[in-house]
């Protein structure tokens, strides 16, 4: 067994008895965290490390409920362009081209990216999973990880489920628990009905949630209605879907009505300010979610539309956006826009022991330096974290009790390889 | 004569003609760019020094164009308030304690945050103007400032206009031409009308540009009508304030009418998103303003409403906020972004030589360190310092011809005293 102590700090608990400890003290002996409160001398008793927490913020590691990891590698390729156009001219022939390398590349890009950036847990649906997977279980991050199936064309559907089954049967509980698994059919306008079904029947049989994207755009919702005679919540109500513990991402465009369905079937949904903001989707209705009582978490979705995969951008979006939008300055206050980026997003991915520095809970968190002008005066640090910092200033980076990231150094993933490897991809895959 | 070349690297110029500059050379000479290209080896020679420009990229110092320094003092003091609660309770009755050393304190702590985060070049309203003009000149920065003017009480009114045109005669063209300044009356809703008026004649006297708070709110806009029977634009039109250059800090609650009228008599608007979102404000009409001809430049506002002074974060809201809100990802594309916080800044706030890596122009330009994960691959460089860069990314500043900062050191200013005293600052106003 290991014993550290964390000596001295600001620890923001995400506890709701007691959301910030000053000046405090935290153990924690392998992967769990042992002790969170004041400081007592009778803690530093057989410890094996006591670390200074001075001058640092330390809160749960970030949770990041949407992304495609393996898209890093087109970060920056196409921007400013119509979601079509993007989509058909320039991501999918790029992405049809994507080799195992491709997808190793680029998934560890955006690991170094978000470990660097203070996120610990991140949702992944690609293709290719196994290479995603074994890229996590190497970084020593957590990852809830699914392989996203397009129903086209239809003579590759069966090979696909039987892929995405064995892919999550084979990785679900691996790395000491660190990688978990979800079924998901890529999205209602990219799945049949009966394809979508027979992910619904894959999720009973091996007792997984269902991931898929939803609502993202006004067209799609549209199209929904034209193809299916329903809008994509009433038409995945039917097909099942929300009979499983089932995450959605985006669910931008929403009626009072799907966000009443979307409650009493406790669906979770993974907002995604910045890539709906950048390819123009719209905002979502997140306070109106929360009021229903939907569990709203934060997602970067993939650097070919965000552009990067720093969650506190996306904290500070969720919270200025709805007030601009509102007019209310007091919608989402700076606690709850760091609950959907810590502990909501564990939670909404069934991590139930992660996004709390709390005892019991594994030790998944990051330090921050606030001893940089942007943190000062030090008043009210949840306000800092959400309104002033960035992805940067995250100095220790702790999953499952193993430090990946200390004092802005990373201890399991060479950077400097993964970066000339991403290029080198890249320049490939351009024709370069 | 100092000549400095920067040897390789990417050159991002504001420059229409040759908007990027690949794995090129800058030569400066004291204060100003002698050379911006291809790599010619004729441009060693009789260099004082020669620095290697390999993983960089350089592009002007970023402009912010509306802000109030001493504020910082504030951050993180008051949020997800409503704008009377927190402007009349927190706001006013801390401000009205500042003594002349918070003001430096404040001010100081600034100048540090936009120092590290890559701004060159900002524009302040506030009072006590001539500690932020030492503390600019002591720092290196360039400023364009104006004693910012409430009308109230009355009797107050002759001697703050008197402080005000001392302030501006006194300090304009000081520091080798790296401070000049404005007349500031606050606003249409702080400062009767024949105030305003006497703030025009000054101005004309002293042959000033004119900067003001403008339609931040649709309260304020509703009030003007209700006062005074016209909404702000034609109200200051009436009263003369745009015979004279002018700046208008926010402009988010405009009609299509007062748009062209802006347009007419070029007056210039400062865009503040992050602190129009975070106060609940609204989002003020850029792509018609742009499309009216109207040059809109990017400020931070305070950090007491921001709450950072990260340009690249307003650069990116910019870009991302027209998009989402007009349903169209073509908007605000990221050149224009960038133009937005670089060389329209420079032009907006009239200093012509400013803004742009071009012979002749000022050496004020900043270094981006892009050999980091979140700008791989190497694609580009533009789209990424818009979308997937932070303030925390530059490492270079030079004002002048002068590095203020180098290899992310300062070397003008003493960051952890600056950061002491703030926070010394903070504890007395706060009664601790």
């Amino acid at each position: 067994m290991t014993k550290t102590v964390i000596w001295g700090g600001t620890f923001v608990t995400m506890d709701e008895e007691r959301p910030v400890v000053h000046n405090g003290a935290m153990v924690f002996e392998d992967d769990t965290i042992t002790y969170i409160g004041d400081k007592q001398e009778t803690l530093k008793e057989q410890a094996d490390e006591i670390i200074d927490g001075h001058n640092h913020c330390y809160l749960p590691g970030l949770v990041n409920t949407h992304g495609h990891a393996a898209m890093s590698l087109l970060r920056g390729y196409a921007d400013d362009l119509n979601l079509q156009v993007w989509l058909e001219q320039k991501m999918w022939p790029m992405e049809g081209q994507f080799t195992e390398e491709d997808v190793r590349n680029g998934a560890l890009l955006s690991i170094v990216e978000m470990i660097r950036s203070g996120t610990t847990s991140f949702v992944d649906m690609y293709d290719k999973m196994e290479i995603v997977a074994a890229a996590v279980e190497g970084s020593g991050m957590r990852g809830v990880l699914a392989r996203g199936v397009i129903g086209f064309p239809a003579e590759q559907q069966a090979t696909k489920l039987q892929d995405a089954k064995a892919f999550a049967k084979d990785w679900n509980g691996a790395a000491n628990g660190r990688i978990t698994t979800m079924m998901s059919p890529h999205s209602p306008y990219t799945c049949p009905p009966d394809y979508i079904e027979k992910f619904v029947q894959a999720a009973h049989d091996l007792d997984l949630p269902i991931h898929t994207h939803m609502s993202e755009t006004r067209k799609e919702v549209d199209l929904n209605v034209e193809l299916y005679g329903a809008r994509p919540v009433e038409h995945l109500r039917k097909l099942g879907v929300f009979s499983r513990p089932c995450l959605v991402a985006h669910g931008v465009h929403l009626t009072d009505e799907e966000i009443a369905v979307l409650a009493e079937y406790r669906v979770n949904v993974s907002h995604n300010p910045g890539s709906n903001l950048k390819l123009a989707s719209g905002i979502a209705r997140v306070i109106d979610l929360h009021r229903a009582g939907v569990k709203v978490s934060l997602g970067t979705d993939s650097s070919a539309s965000n552009n990067n995969l720093d969650m506190f951008e996306e904290i500070r979006l969720a919270a200025l956006l709805q007030k601009g939008i509102s007019g209310d300055p007091t919608a989402i206050p700076a606690m709850q826009a760091l609950r959907m980026g810590t502990i909501i997003g564990a939670e909404s991915i069934w991590l139930n022991n992660v996004g709390r520095l709390a005892v019991g809970f594994k030790a998944d968190f990051i330090g921050i330096d606030i001893d940089q002008p942007h943190f000062y005066p030090h008043t009210d640090l949840v306000s800092h974290l959400v309104y002033s910092a960035a992805g940067q200033d995250v100095v220790d980076v702790i999953v499952d009790g193993q430090f990946l990231m200390r004092k802005r150094e990373l201890l399991t993933l060479d950077m400097e390889r993964i970066q000339y490897d991403a290029q080198r991809s890249f320049n490939r895959l351009n024709g370069a």
